[in-house]
């Protein structure tokens, strides 16, 4: 049928199928797109109205609001008051919308899955004016300035070249790099090395590259990896693992292991060992001695996350499980983000070789290699010695702020949870009474503009628990936020 | 059976199927790395003689051989004279092994197929010592230093920050392309602008998040998409369609059109419309609005590659398909990549906001966004108007090695072969006489230290070209290589 307005419209011979799965409104959404995909309904035309849709299509009013939703939320549609409904097109759109219509299953259908809404939030607002109480990054105030300028200055004088990179990365950062790595006893010859576009793109290139979908990583539960999409994404189970205070409690894997086909599936094990990334544990020798006994026996490759370890403040952590490795079991994972600057996006994995040409080889067909002027700038950081000198005045920094972090934590959270002391590294892992609802928490702190990270975006269980980090925020500022949550849960309590 | 020797051997109870379409070598290896994975066999115990190992799997000494050698390059045997053959391991090569034994077959199969064997060759040759004479980069010579000396200074006064930025990248760099942008006809606000990690990434991104596999991409033949995996890796198909010296005979694609359900499959175009890479040739005026509205009648979304097309020698190109897009079906693209520098690894993605959002969100999940040091270096490049000066200089220098390098073709190559005047850009489609072997030229050119980018690499079809580039070399050095080329070609023909 037509409708009766002036401009041009289009006809609708179809209804939805009740009886299906798919929701009637997206149902809607589809066909519409489709109508418009195949050309039979073009650019500039108009739908009937939403009363005419909704006697069309034999259903309520507010179904047809939320298709009309979507469709314009799409760019699909526009619509004008009084003017009607008009088809203005978004053939990227249709892309997506042909494909699933909710985006939010298109993406779980597709290679990469969307953020977890709460990430998502997350990640928008600390742009915005929010103290934030979790977040993964030092203050932008212990950025070394006045190191940088020096850089600045060193490389105004030296012959350098802006063009791409060899394949795996800027040798003299590769070389300076395996220097570093022989005081951590890691024996590591520069084409072992991969310079990475940040320590996240070296994760992406093991997950997309080494390992076979319906496989099994099993890493500590809580853990960052939970909050990532990278391995999900690509079709990996993440199995979490408890911990205690000496860090993972690799004899609970034993049981999963039994009931996995390992023929069929590979299984591996994913850990921070220093100053463990949300919990702030640290894995004692032993227990890093005998994980790796156990991953060897059970032939479990090991992918070692050491983004916190140079950011001891009481004492050096324990050596990194790739200094006892000599049959290629682990790859090592470094980064300076959490150390110097997150915005240079250099991180890097150490492995056998013949692994880390093939895993370079899918980075040169992602990006092309990691920015050239951030290797520069890293390597003279290496060279001069000042990225050690800058080590040092932020392991003071961070003991003050640790200190006031748990001072805080002692006056204010005495009888509202409970912490553990971190020897190092960003965070605190503060465990709420079991009364409070952590979501409404999350909420009510916004309105004060406070950031939370909440427990849930880490765990493999329901919990009520925080990640807190000391790293960004100044100390008067955290102790005040701290504050200001203690009172925040009083009163929801 | 054990062998007889001193140190503890495995046991081998099974023979390869000759049946199989499996190579008998591969189902060797597998056979080994399997029982290495298994547990059955350990670390430190001994594989039998090759002998041996030839009787007990009943196949000739040479298919040992060849398993032997794979195993050797995964890392999982070492052969010592004398000592036998001991399992070492290396869990990670297990990993790949396991999966597909023929690492080739395996990427194949996985995510990202390998790059191709030409091209890994040329990304290795390329930084050792030859003569780059197709290479896709400026000479590092051309880089402005002295400018980049004054943005060093000026960074040094000024207050920034190199923690993460904002999702969809610097504000300040978004603004800045916007405002570049109105200058072509495009109105883009910064919300519709997402930097990558230079424009390779914007297609990868492009590819694994909205492109639905089994899809179409139509580009011009011969192109630079050609040369990529990205989207062949995400099993979307390529379709080569001519071109004259008009630009894309756009009207071939109508007949392809045909043959695919569009219900089922998403078609799209992918151009370089100004000094096309490997081509040269630029689209005019008439045939990028006929291009235009075709898409638009046939619903066919565009990726519009920009990164030569601030390269113009003669006169500016045409305005880009963009400027002409109301509905959002052009993905633009733009990088400095081709004009700055590459190393600085920065790119951006022009479309429909609710696109560049959800792309944003991908990029997000793949390495937490470009470099901020370069992305802080460029919005000074473009504001201070040393960008702009830095190109008047640049097409200057283009202007006159591409005299040079046509003057030098009119020199060597009359009766060798054709060509085209590019008027901006890098490159120059050589195409030489029938009778020459592409393969062995490119050999024997590596033996005279010439490295050279044969058309196969960018071409759908069989032919005899070469691209050309005057960008990188200096006069001198070209005009000296194509001479020397000249007389490989005349001494193979």
């Amino acid at each position: 049928m037509k409708t009766k307005e002036n401009h041009k419209t289009v006809i609708i011979d179809w209804k939805p199928n009740k009886n299906l799965d798919k929701p009637i409104y997206l149902q809607i959404v589809e066909y519409i797109c489709n109508k418009i995909s195949n050309g039979h309904w073009l650019i500039g035309s108009y739908l009937p109205s939403q009363r005419e849709l909704s006697k069309l299509f034999d259903v309520n009013r507010s179904t047809i609001v939320s298709a009309m939703d979507e469709l314009v939320s799409l760019g699909i549609i526009e619509s004008s008051f009084g003017g009607g409904t008009k088809i203005i097109s978004n053939t990227w759109s249709l892309l997506i919308s042909k494909e699933n219509l909710d985006w939010n299953k298109y993406v779980k259908s597709g290679l990469f899955k969307s953020n977890n809404s709460t990430i998502q939030t997350i990640i928008k607002l600390e742009f915005e004016d929010y103290i934030r109480l979790g977040t993964g990054e030092l203050s932008p105030g212990l950025f070394p300035h006045h190191m940088m300028n020096k850089i600045f200055n060193k490389l105004s004088t030296k012959a350098y070249s802006l063009n791409y990179t060899e394949p795996l990365g800027l040798i003299d950062l590769r070389i300076a790099i395996s220097n570093r790595l022989k005081k951590l006893g890691i024996n590591a010859n520069p084409s072992s090395i991969l310079i990475t576009s940040g320590s996240l793109q070296a994760l992406q290139l093991i997950s997309i590259s080494m390992i076979k979908k319906g496989s099994t990583v099993f890493t500590e539960d809580p853990s960052y990896l939970k909050s990532l999409e990278i391995f999900q994404s690509a079709g990996i189970n993440l199995s979490g693992i408890p911990m205690d205070n000496e860090g993972i409690k690799y004899w609970d894997i034993n049981n999963s292991l039994k009931t996995i086909d390992r023929n069929l599936y590979n299984c591996l094990l994913y850990t921070i060992p220093s100053f463990q990334n949300p919990t702030g544990t640290t894995m004692t020798t032993k227990r890093r001695k005998d994980l790796f006994e156990f991953c060897k026996k059970h032939q479990l490759p090991v992918i070692e996350d050491c983004a916190y370890s140079e950011l001891w403040i009481d004492e050096a952590p324990p050596l990194p499980l790739k200094s006892m490795d000599v049959n290629g079991m682990v790859l090592y994972v470094g980064t300076i983000s959490k150390t110097l600057a997150p915005g240079l996006r250099i991180g890097w994995i150490i492995g056998p070789e013949s692994i880390i040409e093939r895993l370079g080889d899918v980075k040169m067909q992602l990006d092309y290699g990691a920015s050239s002027l951030s290797q520069l700038v890293l390597t003279e950081f290496f060279e001069s010695g000042l990225y050690d000198e800058h080590l040092t005045y932020l392991r003071k920094e961070l003991k003050i702020r640790r200190d006031n972090a748990i001072n805080s934590l002692n006056e204010y959270f005495k009888d509202l949870g409970t912490w553990n002391i971190p020897s190092g590294g960003f965070y605190i892992w503060l465990t709420l009474k079991n009364n409070i609802s952590i979501d409404k928490l999350f909420k009510e702190s916004l309105k004060e503009h406070i950031l939370l990270n909440i427990g849930s975006i880490y765990s493999f269980k329901a919990n009520h628990s925080l990640r807190i980090s000391y790293a960004y925020e100044d100390c008067l500022t955290f102790r005040n936020a701290i504050c200001k949550l203690s009172k925040i849960i009083r009163n929801i309590s």
